[in-house]
Formats: C-alpha cells, structure tokens, sequence
C-alpha cells in the first residue's frame, strides 16, 4: 500500500474540484486531487472524432451571467463563439409541422395565452425564493408537498401549453415534471436567474459555445496543477479522526488534514464513511437522484437548415426527438445538429441498439430538414446513466419534501469534510458556474 | 486473502435473506449466506434488557393474512400473544385530549363523515391496483405524477380528518405523505390487503407479538444453517463473468454461481459492480429513499393504564408522541408502551441528545396517562436512520415517477445476480412477509 499525505484533499476532478485546487493553488495551499475516472472533467467530456469535429458530449453552454465561469474563460483565452439563433424555428405537434420564431412555438391563440400566463406565475413564483435558504419560504411546506407536475396541470388549461411548458421543464431539468418538487424547480429556475433564461439562446443559459470544449477549458485551467491530479483512483473508503481524514483507494492510503468531497450526493454513500455520515446526510443522499439526459449529434459537411432560413431548433412531441440545436460554428463549420433526449425518454432510448438509435433519430431529422438530413458525415450519442461515476445528469434532482427537510444538510460539513459539487450552490445550481463557485466556497471553507 | 467456493451466495441474513437460504436448505443445495452486521436479523432486532425486559427495536407485529411468516411461527412452536386492544383510546388535537374506541378516532361530525369518505375512496382506488404490474394500470401515469399529500388535501374538506389521516399514513410509512407517489401508496396498502387492514390491531397488521421477538424467531429459523452464515463481513465488490460471480469482503474472495442479493435499493450501490449495474436499475436505486421511525419504549412495573380503562392507544398532533401503543403481555407482565415518531419528525428527534428525548417523551405520556407515566423502570430508544446497514425504515419508498417507470426493474435479474428484499415483494411489501415471499421467490429463480 502506497502511503501519500496532503494538507488538503480534493476528491473529484470535475468543475468543482478543479475549482477547489485553482483557489489553494493560487493561495500557495498543499492539495491533492483524486479522481475516479482516467480523465479529468466530470460531467463535461469535449471529444474529437474524425479529426476536427470537436463534440461536447456532457455540459456544453455558457450563459452570460455566469461570471465565475467567464473568469476561466478570460484568463485563459479560451476562444468562444454564439449558438445559432437565426430562422425560423420548428414546432411540431400531434403530427402537425409549424414553423415560428422566438422562444416561445406557434401554438393556438388560447393556449399561448394560457402558457404565457402559466409561465409567468412560475417566474413570479420564484422570483420570491432565497437561493440560499428556500426552506425558509413562508410556503415552503406547501410548495415542497407537490409535484412541479401537480402546479402544472393546475395552472394550464390547454393540452397545447401544458404540452409545450413539459417540454421546456424537460430540457431544463433532464427529468420529468412528476419527479421533482415545486419548491426545488423555484430554487432552481431562481439560481439560474429565471426560466427565460434557462430556455433561452440569446441572453440565456445556451448562448456561448467553447470552441475547445467545456472540458478543453478544464484543462487549461487545471494544467499548472496537474502533477497534483491522481486519475483512476476511486475512493473506497474514508477514516475520520480527531487529526483529519485517510482516504483510500485501491493503490493508495491518503492521509490529510481535510478533505472536500465533490461526488453528487446519490453517489457519496459509495464510499464507506468511518464513523459513518450522519443520518441526515445519509438520508439526503437517497433523496437526490440524477436526471438523465441524451445527446445525440448528427454531423453534416454543412448545416444546410441554414440556407432554407431554419434555426435548426425543433420542439416535438415525438419519441425521441423532442428538442435539436444547432451547434456549429458559423457556415463554414460542419453542420452539427445536437438532440437532447430527456427523463423517461432517455432511460428507454439508451436501451435500443446503437443503429436503431441512430436510424430513429436521421429519421425524424429528415421530417423536419428534409433529405439532406438522412446522411450525416459523422453520428454519435451519449447517455450519462450509463457512466458508472455519474449514473446520470445534468444534476441530482430533490423531489418533495426533500428540499425544506434535508435542504439544511446539503452544505454542512461532516468533521474535517466539506461539501462541494454543483448540486450545493446556490447561484446557477446544476451548471458549470454552480460547480465552480462551490469548490471556491469549499475551499474558502478548509482554509 | 481467503478464498471460498458455493453454488449460490446469499447476501444479507434478513428475513429475505434467511428465507431464500431456508429455502435452498430444503432443496439440499450449496449456498453461502454472507451478511455485514455482527447479527442477523436485519431491520428485526430483539434485545432483553434488565433481565428479562425483551423488546423489539425494530419489526413487530404478524397479521392475519402473513401465511408465510405464521408458517414459520408453527415451524418453530413459536410463542405469541395478542395485542392488548381493550379499553378507550386517546385523541388529543390542538390541545384538548378525548378519549374513543376502534381505529377511528372521535373527531366532529363532520370531519368524521370526511375522513371516512376520504378513506373509502382511497380504498376503492388502491383495490383496482394489480400489485404484481401496478405500471400496468390504466391511470398508472396520473397517479404516479402526483404525491399522497396532494391526493389527500383533493379528497380532504376539514382540517381534523386530514390531520388524522396524515397520522394514519406516517404510521403505516415511516415517511411522510408528501414523499410517496399516490401510485406507490394504492400498491402498497393493496399489498397489504387494504388500508384499514394496514392501521389494525385486531384482525390487522398489528394483531399479534412474538414472545422472543421477531429476531428471535429468525434464529430459531436459521439455527439449523447457522454454519452456513457468515457475519461481519459487508461485501464490497461483485465481479461478474460468464461462469458466475465473485464477491469480495474485506476478508476474502468467494466464487459462486448465481448470488441473491437482500440488500435494500438505497443501499445496493454501496458494493461497487463490475460491470456496473445497469443504468435503469441504477437509477431506480437512486429512486427508493428508506423511510424514517423511530421506537421509544417506556417500561414500567405494570401496565397501570389498563386499570383505567385505557388502551394504550394514542393518536396526537403533539411532536414528538404521535402514536403510541400497549405491547405488553397479559396484565401480570411489565407495562411495555411504545411510541412512535415517524418522518420528518424521527430526524429531528433523534438529533436531540437522549436524556432530553427521554424527557420529552415522558412529559407527553404523563398528559396521557397521568403521573404514574413519570417514572418507568426502563427506557429506550431507536432510530433506524442510524443504523450504517440500513440507514432508515420501515422500507424503501417510491417518489412520483418511480413505480410507472422503475417498477419493472424491481426484480429483474442482472446476470448472475437475483434481488430480493421486502421492497421487491409484491404480496405484504415493507413487511416480514414480503421480505419472506421475496426470498422464497429468489431461490426458485436460481434453482
């Protein structure tokens, strides 16, 4: 047994934990990172397939509100350019193909009322949340009793917006309505700013695209530390006593002072905990279960949308197609056409063979762009519950009761280890930016 | 490192556990139970105190229609008595304490006529509930997209029959209304016949009381395998092939050809599986939160509130005495009251330190049932929550969504690799008979 010892140990080399080494790096701290996976970057992975055709398969966007993100962004002169939001949009329901423009899709006049109006009271809502302390809600109880579902089918009374505002929750999400809380969707929508903005291009959450990737960033920013970076070590276990913690894995015995864990929480009770999490925490953990999300690209010499004035956005309400990007950069890039496919969808679609998956979505493709649509250069997808050390995404999700009742246990410390990981901030949680500032307070913490 | 050889590795020596291995016993097969704790037993735990004071600390009762647990009892020539359930019952709501006979409690008028209406109609829903498919359901979606705490406030008009009503389900979940599916709640009360069954004493599930104990009559079960039960030994990683499995302990390495697992959802993806387990079952595993009890025992010389014509019984909306009940033996055995805290309350309580516990629950039975309550010979408590190989009870419980979607990978094998457990049981799920059932059900799948 191979024995290390650190002042501080980070465990996780995703945006949280990068972010964590980048504060003690700058303050000129001892640290070590370990990781579970052979690479560093979490739930961000930029791959290159055939040469130049860059794809991030995990987190992609930047938003413009992101600050600490855009930090990183600066400082390493990361190069970036804006998602394509030109044209016309496609909306199609029930069988019938619309064109519109703008964010929200061309429904009938009654039920775009009733979808702005039901909208609105949702961002009303949680425009009154504290982000950082919404148990504190006077209604707190009453909005963490139901369903985000429930609020929806009592607040829409046309098939057409109940229809529409799911699959806008679904892309936000990477789950269905039915599987989180009221309270938690406030919270949320309220940490990324409002819902406008999480389901927006222009001005919103998918406005900017990293030419390198989200993960090309991460290693800009994590390679003047990377020499303290162990890959390809999952911790089993952790040992508390009065003088700090040893982690160990497989290969190795880590002694140190303290500790930051960056595990979303469904996954922290993998690692044993001597003396074990206290009951709360541990209860927390079973109540956070991740999303799940697909992203399927299909590559073209060109995005040939454009020429026929289309954005290259759908909204569907068919299987498994429900909502497309296009992602390349400028008209000269290739054509890359993103389909996220979300919640209940995801889980099944996973489980089709690899072709079928990729027949079932050309297809679908081919309705909405026409011929040219059915031959991409390139085709491949990603589901991340099949990643052992993610088991989903984007983010671990609170169904009701979970947010005002173990809500307080996200971010207390445990003895000498401390909380960190997206799903404990309180600003942009679920997002790179949510990452980053929780390894910054998490590493505010130790010091 | 020690190396052993079975046909067929158990793991977990709870009911479920020491069911299948019983089972495989009859059958003359190699098997192999393996179990964490220093005990067997799982969520039963018998202990004697002072003697000869034996309680309970976890699972209880025996009902009427458990054949499969009352099986065992014959076997074993096992003792039991009944509840004692003679005498009036206490209410006390917002302050004023009265006393009524049978299950329901004397509310106004009003609120009775509410409350049973409310009761009857869930009754009616959870008896169209085909317990082995509830996914199947033709309503399957729109039950499972809302929680029991929204269906009740739908179906409740008075604040008294809700309050009542919200009692009775935390005592028959462990677990609030808000944090279940109405989907999952009609399963599980039709598991267990019905609701009214489910909140019983007489001709219910809290009908009769083991004399030494539900873990006591587990050892008498498994005495006669006792060589085949490893204790202390919490696997941590199952290795598949196409030739079996291999399970490792801290201690050793044992081979086997097929490997029953008892563990309960929440906690499976503590061992880690290589190959991983797969994504859906992965994500179900996120999806089952174990409930939260907690067992106070107050022992005194004699059960003195019999003499005043009481029952034992309380229903109150005081924290933290919700519920309590009269489990002694006959009037020349000790006065045995047990009190409930369930929930939300049960975290809360237990991080109270114990001496203020005891005093609080001492003060509240004291109200009830005059000063003699002041001064028991004996007391104690449990909080399952804390326990590190089960870290909640009663069971594991489904949000919205999990049942309709996740249901169908209760027990579906993973190669080699069968489940069991009380969760997965579809006839008494959460109770020694569904733990039982899915035992039995396991081995005859490996056989």
């Amino acid at each position: 047994m191979n024995e290390r010892q650190t002042d501080i140990l980070i465990i996780g080399a995703g945006f949280a934990g990068i972010a964590a080494a980048k504060k003690l790096h700058g303050l000129n701290r001892d640290f070590l990172v370990v990781e579970a996976r052979e690479r560093i970057g979490g739930r961000t992975l930029t791959e290159t397939f055939e040469g130049d055709i860059t794809l991030d398969l995990g987190a992609k966007w930047l938003g413009p509100t992101q600050q600490l993100v855009w930090e990183w962004v600066y400082e390493t002169n990361a190069a970036t350019y804006e998602t394509y939001n030109t044209g016309r949009n496609i909306l199609s329901y029930k069988g019938k193909t619309s064109h519109y423009t703008g964010t929200i899709p061309k429904i009938g006049i009654l039920s775009l009322l009733d979808l702005g109006n039901a909208i609105k009271q949702l961002e009303k809502l949680a425009a009154t949340i504290d982000t950082q302390q919404p148990w504190q809600h006077p209604q707190a109880e009453r909005y963490d009793e139901m369903t985000l579902r429930t609020w929806i089918r009592q607040h829409t009374h046309t098939e057409a917006a109940r229809h529409v505002m799911e699959i806008g929750i679904q892309t936000v999400f990477a789950a269905e309505s039915s599987e989180i809380s009221l309270l938690f969707a406030l919270f949320y929508l309220r940490s990324g700013d409002n819902l406008e903005t999480l389901i927006s291009i222009t001005n919103g959450a998918q406005q900017t695209i990293l030419k390198e990737g989200t993960q090309g960033l991460l290693k800009k920013v994590a390679a003047c530390f990377a020499d303290r970076i162990v890959l390809q070590s999952p911790v089993e276990k952790i040992v508390q006593d009065t003088i700090g913690v040893k982690a160990h894995t497989a290969q190795s015995i880590i002694r140190a002072q303290k500790c930051i864990l960056t595990v979303p929480p469904a996954l922290l009770e993998r690692i044993r905990f001597e003396p074990p999490l206290p009951q709360q925490k541990a209860q927390l953990c079973q109540r956070m279960p991740m999303g799940a999300a697909m992203k399927c690209f299909a590559v073209y010499n060109t995005p040939f949308w454009r020429k026929h004035g289309l954005s290259g956005q759908v909204v569907s309400d068919e299987f498994p197609v429900k909502v497309t990007f296009d992602v390349g950069h400028g008209d000269k890039d290739y054509g890359k056409m993103l389909v996220f496919v979300e919640g209940n969808d995801a889980r099944n679609f996973i489980g089709l063979p690899p072709d079928m998956r990729k027949q079932m979505v050309l297809e679908k493709l081919v309705h909405f762009f026409g011929k040219e649509a059915a031959f991409p250069i390139f085709y491949t997808d990603k589901c991340w519950t099949e990643e052992e050390w993610t088991r989903g995404c984007y983010v671990g999700l609170m169904s009701p009761n979970t947010l005002t009742h173990f809500g307080p246990h996200l971010r207390t410390p445990f003895g000498n280890i401390h909380f960190a990981g997206t799903e404990t901030a309180d600003r942009w949680n679920g997002y790179l930016d949510g990452a980053i500032q929780s390894g910054y307070r998490a590493a505010e913490e130790v010091v």
